[in-house]
């Protein structure tokens, strides 16, 4: 199964790759879209889904994993990135690929086993499953990490379907 | 000048197709796209844009007014209609079309030279500006308001710019 991670954002979107076959995990590709601040929101909003269309159908993946929003204040930047996911969300829905939504939370718990990791943690966790080829740049690094916990989900239900 | 005016959202979103000329207004269509509520939030997203681009296909304008997002509370909401909006904006982008964006405040103003004003009293300005085609529902009305909007602060700074 290859799933793509997708850490959304207005300014750096995170892409990566993640093949998993007989257990194991392999990085098979992840990029850094960016869309500069000189531009008017809805050109980098066409630029973005311009450069996710092309990544998406270079990278054949068969679902994909994108992290869920969540924002106790400032809704301005919330608005702003919310309006990028969205776009993100449709270049994948015309690209017909299965999508799959969690929380920073949900990542998190399922790289470390516990809710409060920070973003070193992370990577040293990605390092361990993934090798050298693991990306260091913090968007790509939590987009891989996406895709990690889609798979360890997978794993964990298509378990329970055996025990059940 | 032709404008359309876009009230965005998710469930139901409104379009008016506003002509302004010597002066006069005239409403030249207006229409509801609705997504259901049992389609997944992409589905939705990809109906939208695909409903979208039709309509500005089969309705040429010189650009389009839409309505920024403004959230005090309940992000959630917030962050599903701003998904939707950036959905918006990617397909007026991709359309060529030069975008305006007002406030719902600056909308109000503009129809009724002050900032509390309710949706009756907008659909009555609306009526003596458009009359008897002047669109009933809510998101319709909305949007032909922004359409409005747009089309007095263009002459506004036609006028400023004969005085300067």
């Amino acid at each position: 199964m290859i799933t793509i991670g997708i850490d959304p954002g207005i300014e750096r979107i995170g892409l990566g790759v993640v093949e998993s076959s007989n257990g194991k995990m392999k990085l098979l590709n992840h990029e850094l879209i960016k869309t500069p601040a000189s531009l008017t929101t809805p050109q980098r909003l066409a630029m973005l889904y311009e450069k996710l269309m092309q990544f998406l159908k270079e990278n054949k993946a068969d679902n994909a994993a994108v992290e869920e929003l969540f924002f106790a204040r400032n809704t301005t930047t919330a608005i702003t990135v919310a309006q990028a996911r969205g776009v993100i969300l449709l270049a994948l829905q015309n690209m017909g690929l299965p999508i799959f939504e969690y929380t920073p939370l949900q990542v998190k718990q399922s790289l470390l086993g516990y809710g409060r990791a920070d973003k070193k943690q992370i990577q040293y966790m990605i390092k361990i499953m993934l090798g050298d080829s693991a990306p260091k740049q913090d968007d790509v690094a939590d987009a891989v990490a996406i895709a990690i916990t889609h798979i360890n989900m997978n794993r964990l239900n298509e378990k329970l379907k055996i025990l059940s």
